[in-house]
């Protein structure tokens, strides 16, 4: 079980660090003041200076074959393992925008597996090129306001066959990247056929984002915030018809389709989330060592050494549940890491969410402030304990895993 | 030791709990929406929507009575006891406006003390009336950006003396209340002699707002929210004259006047951080009780049931160390309930993001959206932990007390 | 809600706790160090010195008129209120033996209320007086080993009519105190009929010890220790027969005694538990101020400020929910304060074995030895999960509570 | 980073498993139970079954070729890695007397490698040869109950040069297996001289453990048990002599045998505490699935799932993180390893604790009985937060190697 960074992949991961650090974070704070600024006053068209920090940025990134590491196991790209992705993932998770100058952000990045490993070949033709060259976004809408989507059999948008093609009704929401102006494409879960076995009774389409009838609502804030240009949106789907080629894989594969998607999605989450939280506990030590109060620097105070203590345990054990989880989907597959991949889905987002609560008491009030990007990643932290599941519903899947072991136990 | 609601103050707390519930729930959301609609864009200015909100539920609440509870233990107005104020507090703490309504908001409440109790007549006569009738607000000026603020001894904002005037240079930052337009006082701590003993180097001045000089930087914003119209503005003073007779009590008791204000004002903080943890649960066992999966309300599923549980057993003991806080204050004195004062300063916060925090999760992500006022109430709370003293201040002064216990210990 | 001490218990508990500590607590290490000492080796026949102990104590705590203050809201003795008795147990409880001193341990007293509350005149005389006098003690028999008996309605033991007995066949065990050999009173809970109603199956029943047929299988032990002489022992009853003027109250009346007695029974025991956390914190002050490492006192290093400090609050905290909870029952009665007593009963251990695992912690390895009371202290506190119902329940009752407050609530 | 299980040590991991499940099991429960049944009443003396037992399994085990498995990285034996040896302390630590059976068990391994990696021909030659055949026991003793031995510069016990002999005087206690009537050898940390510079104030004598004036006082006791015939004695010296040559490495250099021999140590007593956390969360899910509560298997009821989630989810965190430890150690050394190593051993004994606890919560009153091995396993654990260094000094060694990496940064 080789968990540690290859020869091959450890010039990446210094490479990306270099850049996330060098070049991305100074600009990072630049664009989201920029957010709002469009002459035309919507927050979801982005401003020249915008398009051009994210081009020259990624025009960098792609110069030095940064770019892509997502597509693990494949003749593609760098046919990196999950494992060795890992590293990388961490690096970029660092910094608010830095996944997307290297196009490894989500939701595309499994939006583009979606298309990659269950797409037709006319499916990957339309959608791929434009996907992994960054000039175009998608989004991934499976959550609906009416349901609690955590139990997905209830996941309810109608889709009927008409002719050739399918007809949808029904909203979605929180559909992330769906209010940039670069999304054209929605990967959409719906349901064609409410009566069938409870796993079969949904299918995935790929719904050009400017067809007439969808509508965004409005967009969904996460702690007050639109998240834009990027934005997680509400949508509503009146009579919408996209053609019968649309659908991925066939009617009723919706699930299977769905679970393929996000095994590597939720392992993604969790990296970035150990690379937050590595960087506040950064932030809290050299904000520790530097102010003073009571004549010594906070540092010496109080449980201090304690708490840096325990974030730095925190996070190594963390770190090593989640290479162990990628090492799982390298080597046995993605049924077999299922239930590792929920307790790293539970794991990560704890432990980096408590990470940079203490580091922002650290900074006493500026660390809740525009002052330093402890705030911004708090939040987004927070969201993780929903995203692709709550955490309830991975502990569900850890513990039944645990139960299967001893089904046919004597009393 | 009563800690029970006095018949004198059921009825008020029945009227209070009535009326923020029916009336100003309703028009909080309204109020935060129009922030930033102002026609000149500025928004730190109310729009005549937000202006008639805030005047017809004043107009309401001195029309039944329901005015100025905070001045405890007076001649003037109810006279309630602290204990019996708690009850009112946390009714009040429910809704982010509420307070102001009744005229018992931070950091107001806190600064009409002030005056009060430490203000010579003019500088009563001057102040008090607008105050207290809730057409002028004020802000209490300590934290500054160049020194950690948690220890009070390093406030260094610069105060000369210059013939018959004061003479300020400097700058203070989390000055809450400082955006809002009808803000005309500040009460500024300052630093009138360096040299003196630790305790004895600052000075309270009462600074009004418009002195030439006195600049607002930028608003801090709290988890990216400038909390306009209110703020906590980042201000700088440069040759502020003021008159000599805008000291109180004189130079070099500012830490005395400090700390009379500060047990109140923390008290009365934990009091609404009960009512919104309260408030959290009541939405938290609601959702569960009517949002459905796998085939079973939320609450039936996971640790649902031990989380409310253990949330309302958490609220029932924070509210009742408040209320003995409370009654130390009300019968030993603000010195004797110093500790006191730390303990549920440190443990009503914590406790109530806590709650808070399940509750979102109960939510899905609805829970962090503007769909509930959990995210909001959330990042109120989240700066309580720093607001009139970080927690490890606290924890120092509780463990501290205890230690004093066996000072003269035998090995 | 008058939760302070009154000034009629104020001397009783001021004689109690000098009596505790000055008189009690020298003898109570040297108590258990007779254990197992009898010239017979039976590690449940007491020494003469043990005998002698108790005795002597006990007379001093009659003569002082310290006794039987457990007897609340009656005309006897002193007519207390459980408040008012909380402020006493809480001082009893600092030290093992002390309880039984003032003729106020577990389970006696509980056994007591049954038959001064649910007795017969008959069975009063006959059992009564001796267990007042502290001269007799009894047992209480509820708990089995094959089934969960946190579901009460499992229990099993088998009970039939024959004539004018019942005759009694089955096991019990965690029968605390039968061991001692002045236990002559079993109060049985048995199954009188399997196909009544769920709360309607069970009697209880008045066993005098020494019938035919039963028969102590061993004592069970707590983390390896036997409790001797008290005990808590595993006993099979076969073919027992007792009298049918045995039973209290009547056939299918077992539930309603049992709810009866484990009321206040609950709420002892964490007084008493409240009383060894407060005990054990002002251990561990006193270690840390005394004891030096690295060059200062253990309490200036790490986190021992914030470890003491959220003991203190912790311990304050949970004393006020007690004592509220004993108020409940002053007040309300016993049926309304159950969800009160469920709460202390779940909090009060954990918070007394979080308390106590740290004052260990501070002592080091000593901690754990025989040279401090607090491995003792810790493992019966760990037992008080259980009793009279494990935190799991608990916690349920307090939520099923709260989800009755919006049982009629629109989604 | 190779942290599987390799191929070579996979069939050894296969073999200790079974045997400690099938052979040595039951045996524990039996050689546990014949403690003080030595016809002299002496509790450190073994009977003969004890004896048989022991020598049964030994012989056993060596037959199998499972034994000394700790020597790692040696040409002696199996010359296994850390990490290899992992795999196999973690299936011996399940079970109490398995790691002797192995010969592997503490304080000898440490004691043995003490012998191998810094003692003279002449030491090894009079000591190893019976520790290696486990025929012989030895102890090791450091901890001095006047001083906090956490700071070993505390350490005391006064060693003078006169002659050819050292001369010996103090006091040590802890001293684990100095009960044992076949330990015949005392590693002892002394002070010979107290003037010199903090590290180098210590050596490290061999000293035979039947010299005169040496005297064993008391067994310490853990939880009340006096771990008998093994032991934690407290011990006398008065004016032992022993020879110039019992002193490893030369005067001044107690330190760096100390800590060449805590490394290892303190990692084999973690890799201990997952077998045994492992085996209790065993034991936890098959009581949950076979004990039955109103209606249900306990597992289903309350938080259950949550609980064995977490647990899971712990343990694997906690396995990761110790194996890394173990590989730090093999590839960059011990001094290196350090901070890995207090990393650990942080965290697996509070983990290990945290299951333990909660399996004897799933078991009932039961948990805490000895109808399960659960007990004793935690109070086991307990010493381990103690053992080796207490947490908080671990604490402080992970804080200080995280300023370390800022010392230089600039604020």
């Amino acid at each position: 079980m080789e968990l540690g960074v290859s020869d091959r992949v450890k010039p990446l991961v210094d490479a990306v660090r270099r850049m996330v650090r060098d070049d991305i974070a100074p600009l990072d704070l630049e664009y989201h003041a920029e957010v709002g600024k469009h002459p035309s006053g919507d927050r979801f068209r982005m401003t020249d200076r915008q398009v051009e920090i994210l081009k020259s940025l990624k025009d960098k990134a792609k110069a030095a074959g940064l770019w892509n590491f997502w597509l693990t196991d494949s003749a593609k790209g760098y046919g990196l393992s999950t494992v060795e992705y890992a590293y990388l993932a961490e690096e970029m998770g660092a910094v608010s925008i830095a996944p997307e100058i290297f196009n490894c952000n989500a939701p595309d990045t499994g939006n583009m597996e979606v298309l990659e490993r269950y797409g037709t070949d006319a499916q990957r033709a339309l959608w791929l090129p434009d996907l992994m060259e960054g000039t175009a976004r998608s989004a991934y809408l499976m959550t609906e306001p009416q349901v609690a989507s955590s139990d997905a059999t209830q996941i309810s948008l109608k889709c009927e066959r008409l002719g050739e093609d399918y007809v949808l009704n029904g909203e979605k929401y929180w559909a992330t990247g769906a209010g940039d102006p670069r999304c054209g494409l929605y990967i959409v879960m719906v349901c064609t056929d409410p009566e069938a076995a409870k796993h079969a009774r949904h299918s995935m389409l790929l719904v050009p984002s400017d067809l007439d009838g969808i509508e965004k609502i409005r967009p969904m804030e996460v702690f007050g915030h639109d998240d834009a240009p990027h934005g997680h949106m509400h949508i509503r789907f009146t009579d919408v018809r996209v053609g019968a080629d649309a659908i991925v894989l066939g009617e009723g594969r919706g699930f299977e389709v769905a679970q393929g998607r996000l095994g590597p999605g939720r392992i993604h989450h969790c990296m970035r989330a150990i690379g937050r939280a590595e960087y506040a506990l950064e932030l809290m030590v050299k904000r520790g060592m530097t102010r003073e109060a009571f004549g010594k620097p906070l540092v010496d105070l109080g449980a201090n050494y304690d708490i840096i203590a325990n974030a730095r345990i925190a996070i190594e054990m963390t770190r090593l549940l989640c290479l162990k989880a990628a090492w799982m989907m390298d080597h046995e597959g993605v049924r077999a890491a299922q239930p590792w991949i929920s307790k790293i889905k539970v794991q990560a987002p704890l432990m980096a969410l408590q990470v940079v609560d203490e580091a922002m008491q650290m900074y006493g009030a500026t660390g809740l402030s525009q002052d330093t990007p402890l705030a911004r990643i708090w939040t987004d932290l927070r969201t993780l304990r929903f995203a692709d599941g709550p955490d309830a519903v991975h502990r569900r899947q850890v513990a039944r895993a645990e139960l299967r072991k001893y089904s046919n136990a004597a009393p």
